[in-house]
């Protein structure tokens, strides 16, 4: 293989890891040699059929700027929510992004990011095979939700499960201060998959943990909830809950006030702790306290897990190495072997994760269902291990920007 | 003066300093050889008053234990909002703490709190002086507000001021992906006083700053703010706004309004955030998010200020330097020399720091009520320099639990 031209991309929701991910390609770029010029897409192939691109390998001459991009938050190369059409249809999106990359002598195209984004690139590696062209499209995993098929976990997940799990100990302190019983509902992201609510099971691993967790794969009961709730205030009155965003009654309907959708037609989801911490007091009488985590929890870099980001450059680099091995239509996925925690690497087609979701095994949830067991915890632990922290500069981290 | 024992307690609301502060007085009082004793009593005088108090000394035995404890968040010794009536009504409350005192031959009592809690302070010192009791009554300030007069800051409010400027720093990040038009306001603690939203200031030091700044030191105005937002998305799309949660209308109405009343007559409080979310989506009609930080900015222990915490070991071992002055009723405070940082001590009578609240200062605030000005930026910079980590033990922080 000669030399030739890449192009890497950045889709879908940003997390803490997606840019660890994308000095993984462009360092194992730089390292084979095989590469003469790295591009980067603005806002994912939104700007790249615009011509929105940026040279990568000019950009990240040194060791310095790669390190400040891994622990830089939210994607570098911003991202886009945009889906292509299905092949055989208006083609013309597909047309314009071959037309770039032709342009550009660009073969092969790297897109970072979750199962929407996976549809793109099995979308994207049908066109270019249907029509013959000499471009290998490769897809590179990202989610907090951890809700990829395939892949045992995925990155971003690990450090938001290490932000979440950090604060809920940190909120578990707090709540301890006071005398007054008192119930606090603790809202974690996770649109229909409780993996992120999962980490709230590492809490009791040193001292009090969470009192009760609600995974949204279990329907919702209020009238169970406050049985629950009344349980454990007969033993203690610092009451911590931690439920999913995405908790909904077994009419589907889910237990919240405000939501609209995204053009992917996923829901916008708030409100679930707030409308649980109305029910408290209104059934129960006591003071109640509602903590939406939000944003933080997906962008969280001044506490990565070293795991994470160590794991998300290898799976940019071993993207690098499929694609130099001629493969199209793939995703690099974590393999998580047997007995103590280590990470192998394999690849499966794009098309087997696109638009697929994975839910937590039923083994994960304890039978009184507001708790987790610990299988949950055996595969969370290692996820969160290590400290990476951020340069800091005036007491604020550094954060690399690409202009 | 001969050997006796003196007691520490905590009050009011928690902050990650409030423990480090402890650990002054714990380290000051084992120095001096003075005390026989160091009680600490459980959820303030609530607990005093029960006689629930525990031995320090004997849990405190080496250097780990007090690094781990200034690194834990929330009262390790439990809290409360208890308030003494005045001297000359019903004095039976005093009668019961001075009765524990005495049985266990405690000589100074030292009181860890905010403005309230330095009423205790006040009241009490003048109980034991009109009683002529051989009791010395010592406060220690405490607040994330940083609203207590007299003192330059307070302990606390340098690590809360971290941790919401480097979140703020992240959420801009995350914002900055997209490139739809959106309004994303951030909810920053503070009834009152806009101390804690002036970190906001911080931000614009290294890359994009926040947008709009708004303080409940200046009336509230619909029309100003949508004005405001319009004229930031005219330049850019990703608008980020701060504001304190205690923003207010010239009427005096706070900015969060009651949307619903449930099922039991309950008014449903959404946050000043939420509020202005809609008011933006329903008058420009763009996407808007609502972050409320939330509890996290007074317990976020795993990113602490090094300077905060170290001022707050100083503050609590300069308590205790104070009482075996002899003196009583008073209250060690923060002085900032001019020209380069440094910070010295004085003392303030409990007195006239006792239940008055500072607010920020005018020339913090720009003139276009929506900014924060280089004046600002100055006070707060040196108070969150230096980074100062916990143990981490199975990926998540040690903390210190008093049982």
């Amino acid at each position: 293989m000669g030399q030739f031209n890449a192009i890497v991309g950045q889709s879908g929701g940003p997390t803490c890891a997606i840019n660890a991910t994308l000095s993984g390609v462009i360092r194992a770029c730089l390292e084979s040699k095989k590469i003469n010029r790295l591009y980067g897409m603005k806002n994912g192939i939104e700007g790249l059929m615009k011509e929105d691109i940026v040279d990568l390998f000019s950009f990240f001459e040194d060791e310095k700027s790669l390190d400040a991009l891994e622990l830089t938050p939210a994607s570098a190369l911003g991202t886009c929510r945009l889906r292509l059409p299905d092949i055989g249809g208006d083609e013309s999106r597909y047309e314009k992004i071959v037309e770039v990359l032709k342009k550009n002598d660009i073969h092969i195209f790297f897109y970072i990011g979750g199962n929407d984004s996976m549809d793109t690139v099995d979308k994207l590696s049908q066109y270019v095979k249907k029509n013959a062209l000499d471009i290998l499209v490769i897809g590179v995993p990202k989610t907090i939700d951890n809700d990829l098929v395939v892949t045992d976990h995925t990155p971003g997940y690990g450090s938001a499960c290490k932000y979440i799990a950090t604060t809920l100990k940190e909120i578990i302190r707090d709540c301890a201060v006071y005398t007054q019983k008192a119930v606090t509902i603790v809202e974690i992201m996770g649109r229909d998959s409780g993996w992120l609510t999962a980490s709230a099971s590492l809490c009791a691993l040193d001292g009090k943990g969470v009192d009760l967790i609600y995974f949204p794969e279990r329907a919702f009961d209020d009238d169970k909830f406050i049985s629950d709730v009344k349980r454990v205030l007969d033993d203690h009155n610092d009451v911590v809950v931690a439920i999913s965003e995405g908790i909904r009654y077994s009419d589907g309907e889910y237990v919240c006030h405000n939501n609209s959708v995204d053009v992917f037609g996923n829901r916008q989801l708030c409100g679930s702790a707030t409308a649980l911490a109305s029910l408290v007091k209104g059934r129960l009488g006591c003071k109640t306290r509602a903590i939406e985590l939000n944003v933080p929890q997906r962008c969280a870099s001044h506490l990565c897990s070293a795991t994470d980001i160590a794991e998300s450059v290898m799976i940019g680099s071993h993207a690098v190495k499929l694609a130099l091995e001629g493969r199209s239509g793939i995703v690099p996925v974590f393999v998580r072997q047997d007995g103590e925690y280590k990470i192998g690497f394999s690849c499966a087609n794009a098309h087997d994760i696109a638009n697929k979701v994975k839910f937590i095994p039923d083994n994960f949830i304890g039978e009184d269902e507001c708790s987790a067991t610990e299988e949950c915890i055996k595969y969370v632990l290692p996820l969160i291990q290590g400290e990476r922290f951020p340069e800091f500069k005036n007491g604020l981290p550094v954060q690399l920007v690409i202009k």
